[in-house]
């Protein structure tokens, strides 16, 4: 049985399992960006001879495994689970990777949190010892989240500067009880949290107190103090959102000002006219897997938290006038 | 480590987690079914005081929850940890009931088949000891499902013989390490079978290779005969997708002629006028909490093997021309 000390909110693994290898595939407008040199491919646009942006998604996800795959040298036959979720309504980009990929299929949704709650259940997975190899993996299309949440593509509708813009990029973990690679040694599982923010331009607002909360239990569930990770990363509060759960970490006293980055602001620089930075579910996920996992296997990052954020609102319950409910999930991953 | 000899697709519970209690909460139409009175409660309209299906939705699948939690007898603040899903897009119903509840929230989409797939997550999270007591939830609302994927619910358009009708009805399972109930001992995760049918007023057709695929490989894993078990009970197959299902087994030299059922079929009467049967995440879910429930308890069904299934297309897929994928996941709940 787990130790019951560290609380419920957070699994603590007792054989953290290892990640064995990252991946991530990224659109153009991604590889222009800050990170481009770190992912393992940069495609060219978006649509790669697909008919639709979300047949191109589902490719780009079913892709991200394969690729994880061939970096791990692991066939696809010894996956026992593939944990995935997107953005698209159904998580249809999800569902037809899987059957493309045969594996067996646990979709989850979290919105842009769904990279951290699968390789939570994956590493759940293997450390419980129901599974020898499961892959964790999420995206998001650009393209195809704008018609989908805001309005048809096509119109290049004028963006408020509070906005985040929906990465087109995909990420998949692949994780295994023995093995070389950082491990994931606890995962602290968010509530919902709501703040009554209405305005879908504004996610990061909407997300920091969920983000705020999850870091806050993660931290008081394993006594660690915030500096004991190298960084700590959100998934993608954006310009906006960082300061504000900073600012709230700081009113309960926890101090993040030195180790504290967010993937939607590593992903595009300033003059990439993204406004508040990148998000969507393939966001962290390929941060994670070309520029984290970089890091960590080079040694210069040995702990860090990654805190994949989402915001629960769907466009249906926006038009209705309802506000934005938001999670955060979190992944402590650390190497020797 | 788990019996490597079950299969991974199969997850083996060591000990095997306890249905301490299970709730149902149904609308109108299912309370005048044939299961009408095994519920716990039947509502009397589609909005129950709530401004919209959405909302009302969101109510009954929160309401699932504390019932089953009143049922058990067991505080909310005890519960580690929700899974539950929903069909509506961004799984917002489910979002909305965790934040008002405020556990810690594990959101999964599998269409019909999440309630199964809620409950193999839960009992892995209590058998792996990350968890003292779980619930899983799922819930679907006919007059929300209907706008979403197809036509606005006021046309009142006409129906094909092989259509399905969306339950309006939540259940929930409240899972533990230890008690008094029936317990889960395997879960069997299923693939993604994509048979290429592309009519969603034929979800039957769709899913019926997916169930059949799981309960084949359960079977296989298990190493037990159909004829284990009391009851085979598959999500919402209805009375197309059945047929269909039994007779793939029967190809494959599995033979399910004397204990098969249908929550899909079970749920309402030739009578209703619902063409080919009942579907949504609430169909199996509150089948589950009322009927079958009541008949474990009561003792005159001792195993049973409970297949959601679920039809994983879009609304945007389906109009783009893609096929329904489908998958099925399947729990095993027996007593003593």
């Amino acid at each position: 049985m787990k130790d019951k000390k560290k609380g419920a909110q957070t699994l603590a693994f007792r054989h953290a399992p290892v990640i064995l290898a990252a991946s991530s595939i990224v659109g153009p407008m991604e590889g222009k960006g800050p990170l481009g040199e770190y992912f393992d491919e940069v495609r060219d646009d978006h649509l790669w001879g697909q008919k639709t942006w979300e047949k191109a998604e589902s490719k780009l996800l079913e892709d991200a495994v394969l690729k994880v795959l061939q970096k791990a040298e692991i066939p696809k036959h010894l996956v026992d689970f593939l944990f995935a979720g997107d953005l698209l309504n159904q998580i249809t980009v999800s569902n037809f990777a899987a059957g493309q990929l045969s594996i067996p299929f646990i979709g989850v949704y979290g919105a842009c949190s769904t990279f951290t709650e699968s390789i939570a259940l994956g590493a759940m997975a293997i450390d419980g010892g129901y599974a020898g190899v499961v892959a964790a993996a999420t995206s998001s299309h650009h393209d195809a989240a704008e018609r989908q949440y805001r309005y048809p593509t096509e119109f290049g509708v004028q963006r408020l500067p509070t906005a985040q813009w929906t990465a087109t990029a995909a990420g998949a973990a692949l994780l295994a009880g023995a093995g070389d690679g950082p491990r994931v040694t606890y995962a602290t599982v968010g509530k919902v949290v709501d703040f009554g923010i209405k305005d879908p331009n504004n996610m990061g607002a909407a997300m920091a107190p969920a983000a705020a909360d999850t870091m806050r239990q993660h931290l008081h569930d394993t006594g660690r103090s915030a500096s004991y990770y190298d960084l700590i990363v959100t998934g993608d509060l954006g310009r906006v959102g960082q300061p504000l759960a900073r600012d709230i970490l700081k009113g309960d006293g926890i101090d993040v000002s030195e180790n504290f980055a967010d993937c939607g602001i590593l992903i595009y620089s300033e003059d990439q006219d993204v406004h508040a930075g990148g998000s969507g579910c393939g966001c962290s996920a390929a941060v994670f897997g070309g520029y984290l996992m970089h890091r960590l296997e080079k040694g210069d990052l040995k702990r860090i938290l990654l805190v994949s954020t989402g915001a629960l609102h769907s466009p249906t319950t926006y038009l209705q006038g309802e506000s934005m409910p938001a999670v955060a999930h979190a992944v402590a991953i650390e190497r020797q």
